[in-house]
């Protein structure tokens, strides 16, 4: 029995952590649950898996009241806590998970920013206080599952990407996308912010950072190719120039129970298969990053690395959210990202403070410079 | 330093081994070589390499004298032998296999016969002398390479075959293919009597026997799917539906290579990449085993046991050879393994005399029928 929390129970990737744990009831045990905004769901929630322990951003009672308020950070704390699923969205995931890693915890990462703000202090907390991180995106858990018995033998790791739904859309007719437009992702049924970011490839680009973080990689060892069926979710080139691709139909539920019951695995009816009777064809494209201003300013910024990360992110969330919100136009996202970029002053090997008011800066400039547009 | 022979030097195989070998001189030491009857190539593999021992088929003196005529058998058994490569042609392998494991070497299997024919043999003198089999073949090295890990996560095996020469010709056109038709196989370049068994699909039917007994699995779980371009070698389907793919450019120096150093990999510019900077495209299609009586024939008989898979692999043997000598049709090579086989008395759990002797009964009865047809 594995002991779970999950932070962010409410949205995409909480909500599928839920159904693992509804398919292995005697397995694993949720004792506590922490959301946002969506109380009524969270309500519902809470009454099906009666954890003891709660957090909501929002202010509310729980029907059930033998479920107790917690703090994410006391909640991440409790002793017989195993793992902490973090599927948060944005930074709110860093503190948390941070904090999960110096109680020794399983941390099951599905939101990227924390790592990409702060791979250094997260890796560092990781080896410093014995504490686990387990990948829970596609491409990272195709790399970590490719690398099962492997680890000494890696060359290069190469991130598949769908191209998103502009990957044919000229350049110059990006200028009139809408919301509803850049929400159409070809493969992935996903959150709002991260189906913008797949249209940007700034995702792909977070999902480089995060991967030279978790697999110890140079960013000059990790490629993008365009894979537009997200069939395989990454493939990794070892020494001697063999590749492993991991790959089945796009669904979280495979990268999610893959790490609640790492390293074993399970039948699970939930988690579609890939067909044998029927054929499937798999087309790989090399990136032009020119294609995607977004990817290669985030790029060039993180190999500086610093708080450059860090306000990149921030700037990105900023700029996705104002567009969502029709704000300013989709090809004004990268203009925003370099803008507040270039005026940054980067602070190397930065401390969590350090790291927190650089994303301070960056939203308030990204805001200024939006209301400015 | 790993000391090795090689057995059937101067066949496809061995001849890419000594690749390795020359790629790898403080690592792989060849200390003999055996060859069937091309004496001018041994002799000079002989004089490159100076092995201790030398074997061949055909009477013959080496110009290098200090290497010293030996039996394959003894070969197999000298003491200061790590590992032993068998890259024979047929089921000469068999013998040399058995008392390999029997002397607790390593053996790469690149020859099929000796599994496909005695299987239930070569597991039980490895569980019981301790030696061990590595696979060498391309789809059973795949496999290897994708369970590294996992081994008790297995669902389901994935084989992939290109489908030959023919897989696009009408059933009705096969009457009057040739064997220089035949030869030519559209990604892989092998020897004469594996390409034509590729063509009927016969090799995949084999491939299916080794990989039961390699792996442990049932019949039931393995699947072919046809994969023209060779570049997937196969996959593996684990509890969770999650699958693994290996693969690589077709080029066999990658499995032999894997095998010599198996578990650790190595840089060898004699291996070719997959590009990432080119796009590629893989195409999966179901096999339609009608397609391919040699296939479903084949099968039908190996599921039975016993002496069915030798008394198939004997008569597949006469027929293939046959028809490269034009004395049958291609057509005729499915006739003439249905007709042996429905000919024999099948015995189960067969002693290692009882196969030979079916070896040479069905290699007898298909020779007939070849002169009588």
């Amino acid at each position: 029995m594995k002991n779970i929390i999950v932070l962010g129970s409410t949205g995409s990737i909480g909500r599928q952590t839920l159904d693992i744990v509804r398919a292995f009831p005697k397995e694993l045990n949720l004792i506590g649950l922490a959301a946002g905004n969506n109380v009524a769901l969270l309500d519902e929630q809470i009454n099906e898996f009666a954890p003891s322990y709660y957090y909501s951003q929002k202010s509310y009672t729980p029907s059930n009241k033998s479920s107790k308020y917690c703090s994410i950070e006391d909640m991440v704390s409790i002793h017989e806590v195993d793992l902490v699923m973090v599927s948060t969205a944005g930074s709110v995931g860093l503190i948390p998970t941070l904090k999960a890693l110096q109680h020794k915890k399983q941390v099951a990462l599905s939101n990227k920013e924390p790592i990409v703000m702060a791979g250094h202090l997260i890796k560092q907390y990781e080896s410093e206080f014995g504490g686990t991180l387990l990948p829970v995106d596609s491409e990272p858990s195709a790399i970590w599952q490719c690398i099962q018995g492997e680890s000494n033998n890696v060359r290069r790791l190469i991130l598949t990407a769908s191209g998103g739904p502009f990957r044919n859309t000229p350049i110059e007719d990006l200028h009139t996308v809408t919301p509803s437009d850049a929400l159409k992702h070809p493969t992935w049924s996903m959150g709002r912010k991260i189906t913008i970011d797949s249209s940007t490839m700034m995702n792909k680009a977070f999902e480089v950072i995060e991967a030279k973080w978790l697999f110890n990689m140079d960013y000059d060892d990790i490629t993008v190719m365009i894979h537009p069926q997200s069939t395989v979710h990454s493939m990794v080139e070892f020494l001697d120039g063999s590749v492993k691709a991991q790959m089945g139909p796009p669904n979280m539920r495979l990268p999610i129970q893959y790490a609640l019951f790492y390293p074993d695995r399970k039948s699970n009816s939930q988690i579609p298969r890939l067909p044998t009777a029927s054929g499937y064809n798999l087309e790989f494209l090399p990136l032009d990053s020119k294609d995607y201003p977004c990817f290669e300013l985030a790029l060039d910024y993180a190999r500086k690395g610093g708080t450059f990360p860090t306000v990149i992110s921030a700037a990105d969330e900023v700029a996705v959210q104002s567009f969502l919100d029709s704000k300013i136009r989709y090809t004004q996202i990268p203009k925003i990202l370099d803008q507040v970029s270039s005026a940054h002053t980067n602070l190397i090997n930065p401390t969590l403070e350090d790291i927190l008011a650089a994303e301070i800066w960056a939203t308030n400039k990204a805001q200024q410079l939006v209301l400015a547009s």
